[in-house]
């Protein structure tokens, strides 16, 4: 069975309990939930992983190497800023997805730049938790017309 | 019934019948045709239009305002440089998801930059036209979500 | 008797249809019948035309050589991008008085940039509609100067 | 009855005493005058300040308040430097029209920038002393239009 | 026979009859009437083409594609702007010689970036209207040497 | 009892064990220590914490939520590239005071920027270890002043 | 005894009187009154000084030497603009701290360069008129540690 | 005989009374002495006038038109930022020396631009007090070529 | 004995079982190992470090003070973002030599940026492994000529 | 008859000889070979000159004057760095043709910049070598229409 | 027998005759000859060559081509400026390895940037006359591993 | 007696052959002559040197070293690209006067920067061939001040 990895990175860990009023009640709990169900549909088997420490999603990322098939990053903040990042999905070679919760394109200039772009298969921002789950589609889809499950 | 405008910028036309060892064989009208049929499964009736003319897309944009629930627009280069689009779309005041075939922050600079991106919902790149299909489903969403259908 | 030609650009077709309780009721045609009428007390015969499309706009500038003794632009986002239009308004070589709807200098950093300026007499911007009256009283002042009429 | 300050900066003291072959002959004197006779014309009573001093300028802005209800400034040089000038105007909440004789948006690149401009009404520039009557004129609709008199 | 389409972008119409003592009196038919008959010398049957209009002239590009053998361009401002240029002349994947009437390196610092460079064989400015017939020159050049006729 | 965590960055363990010719001999528990002392008469219960892993802070800022009623933070070289702290800091929504040992803004020009200014009650550099006895002096104030204590 | 100069710069003359609803109702008048108070606390003779013009600013800095022990300094606009402050503060020699009531690093790019920071002891931000107590403060420690009191 | 003004900007009123050591005990009187004495070895009457007030120098170079030949300037920190002075340098259209005591184009990058120097017939810089001595041999040898005196 | 610390950040846990025909099958354990040996032979005594964590790799510095006599470093992706890495070498005050396996002077610009150059002795890069027995021939002597071995 | 000068700048020495299966096998002496065949055919005597020295290319610039009637430059890696060389250029104010083998403008960002362009007659580049004897050409017709030929 | 060249650029053959109380008494010769006994060591016969001259440096390289198997280059000051000396190196494709006695990185900001880089093998700087003996043997590796010895 | 090299970089071999209406008639050799005889009243010896090549006026400031007491120097356009001139220079430790016949401050950006002044004692710009003589005299007056003449 094919298996993603749905990697999160800093303060990701308050989506839902902070401010419910504006950003609504979903926590990461459900939203790592919703991935897994809907990767049950999609015949994929999801794994979730939050860290507010880039070195250990590093680590996660390595270690998904020989032992998933694609991953799905919302890498936060780190997004902006992190080289080494970008150096540990390089060296992996496995077809990853970035997500963002909001569009980043929308907001403050330092947002608009991506380490992880040039990296990734593709990138979805701007629907809410929505996206992990489009994500999951366009993983799914990559990973069929490639022959890779 | 919802109705959503699927746009298409300059030289999108050419779609499939470009290299297509390369790019692939699907056109342009299979594009479309894929985007009425999935909408069709959503509860969507799609219309499509493309034009080399950014007049002609401003003018496509203005006529969605009372007549279309959404936009899907794929802006090709008028993204990088038409602020003409970005003011029409915010004139219309719709739900527009932003489309592109290619991961456009992994190509050249002056492609990272999007005009579309502050009045849009939410960008999906890098997907091929799988991309078209996962903009109707997160135009679907947003729509049921917001109450807007 | 003196002929001025008033050219809008893009999206200042909408104008007064969108969101009257914000940018009130006043439209185009209001404004363009506004011109008609201020330009008789001035003893200029105004003709109008509105285009979303650059060539259009060019084509129009074009027209005007050796049929009109002035034109008023406002090129809408135009103004931040096309070279081209700047270009036209040279090669006519008429006096031309830019014009803005809202105070440009006070908006985003990309539209504090103007093309048209080179070759504009002058620029009247944050005044509303009332600034195209503004700019055929300073035409007719300009042409009366330069004995132009 | 409406009181307005019609406020020069920099050099300004020296209009049409200056190579009046090329900027003509038209003097500050001359342009108060205008000023105030025009004034009378639209019911407005009008005061005039002209200083080199940076200082004495946000002094007087500093006295308009409470005293005038609108402002014409062609601040010189100071437009492009000077951000104390941008908060004695913010700080006095009085409507502003901008007025410069040339047209700085086509000279040199230092002259496009206007710390001014961010918190005026509006801009007029390129139109030499016509720019102040067109100034008086769009302050005058602008407070009628505000029932500010 | 050999094909070439020799086009020409905005204001380029007004050739020769704009400062006929400045500029010359060659006008745009004169120079594609010249552009025919080098052609002919050349063994290569010339169809010219100019619009205002960028979206006209992509369309004219992409009919090009299977129809003609190569492309002299002389893109006017659209030179320094339009990435939905470039990109059609990347999509059609013909040889395509730049022309310009100007030096444009020698002029403002906005006319010196050249988004038609990238995408064609060679660039050729600053020779007036007999750049057009280097072009043809270079091109009928080049398709020899690569065995293209 | 107001709860304050006093939160160190990146080498600051050091202080004091570093050149005391230099820097003096005040270490981190001294500076540590005074912070108690002072927050004893300022009626608030100090908790101090330093780490030189940015995820560490991260997870202490998310853990003062609900349990303190304000931070002091000295990012150290965090402050200016960690986007994750500032939008950790956003997402607890408490009042925080930046601090630092010596004049950031006096030093070199990579120093003058702060992630962390924008969402900081206010900041305080160049005066050494007292700089968080006035850090705590401000939030005392901040807090009574917003009736938060 | 200990004497100070607090000075203040352009605008900061209207503090309380202007939007008192949003900024409070405090004046400089109290915020002098309390700096004078506090600094009998202090053991400090305060002298305060306030002017819209840099030059009298300059003047007064140089007027400090040899009959002041340090200053307190709000140069307000001119903290992002003259040189010719920063360069007066240097001649002196004398400890300086740099105050601001709000929070300049949070607010737009232009505020965020200080040239008094270079010369300037530390940097105090954010904490409105509370700023210049922690000012006078820091500046007494300053001068008690140096051996200057 | 020729009239020159030699003009200081601010805080060269400090000149030798600060760091003596260092700086060497000339004092701003003692170098306009030595200019008035090498003057009178030139057959020139030499005015001096130093301001720490941006405004006042305006003034004075205002009023040197038609009662001095020429100017030496000394601007100070205004060199870098100041507009006004060079329009009122250009307004005057006098033959001026630029002076400054130090190398500015060995110091801090801000200091190498000087809004002066494309009004000034040219520019001496790091020669201490002789430089102004140098600007009066220039400008003598000037005058005297161009037929001025 | 001199004891050298060899430290490797982010990624290069993965050297040699990434893409082996590509980049060798060199691991780093290898690396280390031949790091020991080639210690021997200088007769320093080598000890080995890797961690994908910013803050351990600081920790690490941080423990070699007065542990050991100086430094190899490869901090990856860290190089080109880490302020916090540099100012704990600074603290520190050992000679550390900075290696790369690849020539970083020749990848992306933002690989160009080295926040480590300005604290270390000097760099070695684009020679692979062997870089770091180069590193160790370098610190050898460096130590030797210093007297501090 | 009428005399100009091919003037070649570094490494175009090694035309030819140098990967010849990539660049092919002309020469460099078979380029000048084939200019002075060219320009026997234009009637035009033909020198040609190469040197890697910046210096030899401005003294045969300099020696140009007054014994050729224009001159043909590949300046090679100078182009974008050597303002020396436009300075000679303009100091002999012969009409000269900018040539490269390769379309500069489509290579690296720092090989689109030319110090040679705001000299030159106009620019041939992406031709090899038929570059020229389109120059050739040009600059024939150039002497002929301005009768120096 | 391997053969290297070993190339030093602008003011180099100054080393050890300048302030040797600073830089040590180590003049070019005897860096010269430690190369070339370092080579016998390695087995590769050694040649050196100093010039002040760009274009001597220039050919020296284009002669090494053939007759040497790769090369040692400090290119001095020219390693910032001298695109030329770049396409040199890439023209003859021989190994180099860039040396520069200082840490480059650790300096102004001009020095950082390296034109030799992008073409060269590696880069060894901050070690002093070492650095080329470092180079030797990392030339040696390399010609070993590649087989060229 | 006191030995002055005076040094002229490129293409100031034609000054006084090239238009000499415009620039004068004053050649290099009469500038040279007016340098001797300027010195022999000063008391120093001069001798004069011009190259269009930079490696032979890096070479004659090398030989300076020991021979000569000082230096003027116009280095023509390797003033703003020469950092290999600004290394000679600072190597030989002498004391250099900058000179330039125009106002490098007053024309193309480019000019404005000059690699000479950071090791240069002053400049001085705008006076034409007096500038040597001024550059005489403030060479002199040094040596004299710093007794080393």
């Amino acid at each position: 069975m094919t298996k993603i990895l749905v990697l999160n990175g800093p303060n990701l860990n308050l989506l839902g309990t902070r401010q419910p009023e504006v950003y609504g009640a979903t926590t990461l709990a459900m939203v790592e939930s919703a991935c897994v169900k809907h990767g049950q549909m999609l015949g994929m088997a999801i794994t979730c992983f939050q860290s507010n420490h880039e070195g250990a999603l590093i680590d996660a990322i390595h270690e998904s190497k020989g032992t998933q098939s694609g991953l799905v990053l919302n890498a936060g903040a780190f997004t902006h800023t992190s080289i080494a990042l970008m150096d540990a999905i390089a060296s992996v070679d496995l077809p990853l997805v970035e997500v963002h919760l909001s569009n980043i394109h929308a907001r403050e200039e330092f947002r608009h730049k991506s380490f992880i772009a040039p990296v990734a298969l593709g990138q979805i921002c701007g629907f809410g938790s929505q996206g992990y789950l489009l994500a999951l589609d366009a993983l799914a889809s990559h990973l069929t017309a490639a022959g890779l499950r």
